[in-house]
């Protein structure tokens, strides 16, 4: 019976008329396939994790080089299970040949916390005797467990307790009515759940207690809002439309867009996955490609309150929870407004069934205001053209915090990574005249915001005219002499001095404000005709705070990979994960991922090598009343743009809307016309 | 004749049936009526300058919070000339009362290089001799005189001619065809021009001569592309509208959004100045303060080849050339998108004429994408608001370079300066296979473009709920005690570390990027009653380089602005600009403006007192040919962010896009609905 649906569900995969891209995510069809080979082997599992295990980069390499005569590489699928006892596996099927090719149990490690997990938390938490007591002493009777909630976090890691138990920490709130917010609310104790037994195993009570706030509730929905004098009626609307359509086109999950070519994958973790982007040159008449894979591998979210358990609260929002499993099912007009162009995604859930995410990605276009101006105050000679931008975006909920994540694609050649943070604060309970000690903000009456610090850790795979790639630091920096000297004599010198990275060691570095520092990504190998420098894409980052938590604090050990700005490593299909594949409940010793790679060979050859950038930046929040009791979005940004890359502005194809030569204004010509009817002079 | 003429303005002005608000510009009329005073006094002058002179603060404040029984502040023109036997005076003209109130001859000055002034070079240098001779010596025959081009720039200073002569430098091009891009084909001689003679009196020859490019141009201009394989035919119009109007109103020059109310002024030298800004907050049903002024005040371009002649280039682009002067007529469409509201500016012509520069300023709305956003995840509710942002924006050309000014005002109180760099590189010729020496770039064969800063100085006259302020220094800093420690066990202690500054000198500070340095303009008589610190709004600006001329150097000396991210000066109502009041040929012996202010001070009182927050910020640009023949715009933007100004997040009643509650989930109720039906599933 489990056999026949597995070749049926084999045989339907194969006949898909369009047979898979091979870094198309698995669709429900394969998910489901997955799990039918592995139910027929090993029975009952609770399923983690059926994901995309992408083809080796030497074999897709050659793949997209020559896809019509290079065999296609074969459709794995990357498992994590929990099996009924609490054991982890992990393992690959291999769906082209329908098999299972890797099946290891991982000890000593677990997997990540799904949205199931998280919902199972609530309902125990209610029920539990000690919990109900802990409500009691801070001010809510017993038939009132129904108001009461959690915000269930990984626990991040307690010596107390280790690995060998799956467990989440209950963040309490209460709620005084069901639509109110319970952030206002926050409870002081901290319930642990083993996920195995579905048992609250533990209690954290604080020594001093902080009964529930009996202040009027801080709510953002609508009837509160009408209450407080009713919502602005002064905003007239702004309608953006496209006519003619978009100028994109979207083959698969291929795009293209601009000169752009892009391949659009999706996963559990880290949500949306770029790959393969290459860019047409006009000028040397072919594609280039630019990056072979561009994502947000992980992030870490440190609070800066030293008190016990507040140092469990640094959530690795995508190791911990993932960027997919979390993320939004978007809506036309209000997340993304135009002409919108969605993609679902597909995950296994824990039964291991095939789910899916409707709309989990929006892709549409704006426009950008002035892509390129000059005007000749000789002549009045002109040109101003008008930019237009890609966006690829998703926005995920980890718990209080949504993150909204555009991938943006420019007409010049430059790719931008805009996050925006908004969402509710993460709240504790302060007793009225509590000292916050500087580790929190009362953004509220009774509500104690935690100072904390969103730490981003992009992955940058690059691909500047081949997989050959090296890394300069690249600081401005002032030229030799003094003033009055015969090279620099009036003291105005001054260079971009350029540092190449050879080992991973040195390409541990930290970011410099005082020198804009910006690293080049170079192909040494093919150099600029006219600037005779090499091709390269430069990373600017602007928001690159440190990590707070001191040199071997517990997230200084678990979180390796925002130690510093910037890590490179030579490339291995294993390492996509900087925290490491399993990161709840690792106690950092020793240190997964970046770190651990680093240390297996420090002096590996990084320049003009296969390698991997590991961008870390984002920003450091010390909450504000205004942030309270929803945050207005925050936006943090950053570029990779093309450096003597181009023999020129590779926009300047790109139609104005007005221009006018000399000659033309000499003749009494108009030049070519504006085209923007839709504006209005008022 | 003229007295005649005189009391006939006079008239006009004071028929005006509205008088003019005391911050708006000087009127057509209100500068002829000024010139027929000074006219009629003193004969024939060359005008420089008549602008408004603001109103004394003191008085000014005072008729703001009562202009119904205040009197009304008189109307006064600041004035420029310069007389026919080149001297300068500077004076005052009460308009009000028609009549001259000072009047001086300020020696050893030279006010800045007008457009009128800039014009008159190009046809005399094509007449020189010498230039004509030199122009052979490069390859250009005479007859060609006419294919010659210079952009004269200020001369910075040279110490060979002092500040007694008014002088520019001729930065020389030349154009094969009219219609080419002169950037292409530099010339390596620098004249220098007398605008009292209208003569050419030196040149400035290199020890290597590099002789004029004979490579084909590089063009950007409509035909050039076509010749390259033509435009792209694949961007769709995105079309944006607003039916029912604009969400803005504007009085005279007052406008009201979304509770921010700001009147906007422009002048000759600071293009858009931003006076009164205050908020309507809803909680405390009042007006209240934010900032009494906003203007970019300053800024300086240094170039980093020490080669001489080239440290001269150091624009300041407004104290030398005026950010008004040089600003843009814009085109609806072009330049701004959707329902735009125009207002023109004002000047005075060499003459004396009043001129109209027309659409100089435009203001705009556009959506900015999600404002707030939460799901929660256990029940689905949501709400999802989107925001909107005004623009109040200006373009100016700089020869070569153009500066896109865009003042942004947030619905969550932020003000957003954002500014956009596009035009062309200046460039300079280079012999084929010349070492730049890292000063420079080859953008394209022959053609060098050296190494450059763009500094601006943001001066910031706050008025945080009242004109008494006190900036705080804002660093994160780790807490103390080592990991282990009883007071930060686990190390992740952190906080945000206020330093207040006192007195001037201690509040000249520069950018550090490793704490995330941010400054609190603070009013610390008024205290948050939720978070007890006191109202503030943050200066957020993360494109901080550092002035990269050494100590000493001339530009150090010249911009004494811009040796540090930030100085505070308590507020005078004479200290407006701060490289000084006359900036071209200034030596820097002694350095003009906020350096001179300070030391006539140093331990000023500067806490809880009427401050001026004066920031230097912009980027340092290393050219490559991406940015050649016409640079892509590159924005970077800095944010002024209420913390702990506001109660809550004071864009809670901008109406939702959509927003359902638990309970109303529960019920099977939808929420409330998405508006926005332009947008569209593709």
């Amino acid at each position: 019976m489990v056999l026949e649906r597995v070749k049926q569900l084999a045989q339907q995969v194969s006949n898909t008329v369009a047979p898979a891209h091979p870094f198309d995510p698995l669709s429900s069809l394969e998910i489901e396939a997955a799990v039918s080979i592995l139910r027929a082997k090993h029975g009952k599992l609770y399923y983690n994790a059926v994901t995309l295990l992408e083809p080796p980069k030497a074999e897709m390499l050659k793949w997209l080089a020559d896809p019509e005569t290079t065999p296609r590489p074969r459709r794995v699928a990357d498992i994590v299970v929990i099996t009924t006892d609490g054991k982890v596996f992990d393992g690959n099927v291999d769906l082209t040949e329908g098999k299972v090719i890797s099946w290891k149990e991982t000890p000593n490690v677990q997997p990540l916390i799904t949205m199931e997990d998280l919902n199972a938390v609530e309902e125990v938490m209610r029920k539990d005797p000690k919990v109900i007591e802990q409500c009691g002493l801070v001010g809510i009777p017993a038939e009132e467990m129904h108001k009461v909630y959690c915000d269930p976090w990984t626990i991040g890691y307690d010596e107390r307790f280790g690995n060998g138990v799956r467990l989440q920490q209950a963040l309490m709130y209460y709620r005084p009515h069901v639509d109110d917010s319970q952030y206002t609310f926050p409870l002081d104790f901290c319930p642990i759940y083993d996920a195995n037994k579905r048992e609250i195993i533990h209690i954290d009570v604080p020594k001093v207690r902080r009964p529930l706030s009996k202040l009027p509730a801080n709510n953002y929905h609508v009837q509160s809002i009408e209450e407080m004098g009713g919502y602005r009626t002064d905003i007239k609307p702004i309608n953006i439309t496209q006519p003619e359509g978009v100028s994109f086109k979207i083959q698969n999950r291929i795009l293209e867009w601009q000169n752009f070519s892009v391949h659009i994958g999706f996963n559990y973790r880290e949500g949306i996955v770029l790959n393969n982007i290459t860019y047409f040159d006009k000028n040397e008449n072919k594609t280039r490609p630019l990056f072979y894979r561009l994502s947000l591998a992980e992030m870490v979210v440190p609070y800066g309150n030293p008190e016990h358990p507040h140092q469990r609260k640094h959530a690795f929002d995508l190791g911990e929870y993932g960027a997919g499993y979390m993320t939004n099912s978007l809506s036309l007009g209000c997340d993304c407004k135009g002409s919108i162009h969605y993609m679902d995604a597909e995950f296994v859930n824990r039964a291991g069934a095939a789910q899916t995410i409707k709309n989990a990605i929006c892709i549409h276009e704006e426009d950008n205001g002035i892509l390129f101006k000059h005007t000749d105050f000789r002549d009045d000679s002109i040109i101003v053209t008008r930019a237009r931008k890609l966006i690829i975006s998703q926005i995920f909920t980890a718990a209080n915090y949504e993150y909204c994540v555009y991938w943006i694609f420019h007409q010049d050649g430059t790719i931008q990574l805009e996050i925006k943070l908004t969402g509710i604060l993460n709240t504790y309970a302060m007793n009225p005249g509590e000292d916050t000690k500087g580790w929190g903000t009362e953004v509220y009456p009774g509500v104690n915001a935690h100072n904390h610090q969103h730490l981003f850790c992009l992955r940058i795979d690059p691909n500047i005219d081949g997989p050959k790639n090296t890394i300069f630091q690249v600081d401005a920096a002032q030229g030799p002499g003094e003033v009055g000297s015969a090279e620099n004599f009036y003291g105005n010198a001054f260079y971009a001095k350029k540092t190449k990275y050879t080992n991973p060691i040195e390409a541990m570095a930290d970011y410099e404000g005082s020198t804009s520092r910006s690293w080049d990504i170079a192909n040494e190998s093919k150099i600029n005709p006219y600037s005779h420098k090499p091709v390269a894409y430069k990373l600017v980052s602007r928001e690159v705070p440190p990590l707070l938590p001191k040199k071997d604090s517990l997230v200084w050990k678990r979180a390796g990979f925002a130690r510093h700005a910037v890590h490179v490593t030579k490339y291995s299909d294993e390492q996509l994960h900087p925290a490491g594949r399993h990161v709840p409940q690792t106690s950092g010793e020793p240190s997964m991922g970046l770190p651990q790679w680093i240390n297996a060979n420090p002096q590996a050859k990084i320049d003009n090598e296969d390698i991997v950038l590991w961008h870390t930046f984002g920003l450091t929040h010390f909450p504000a009343p205004e942030d309270y009791p929803i945050m207005p979005a925050e936006p943090m940004s950053l570029l990779l743009r093309p450096r003597h890359f181009f023999l020129r502005n590779p926009a300047l194809d790109v139609p104005p809307s007005y221009a006018r030569t000399p000659s033309q204004i000499a003749a009494g010509k108009n030049g070519c016309n504006c085209k923007d009817k839709a504006s209005v002079q008022v």
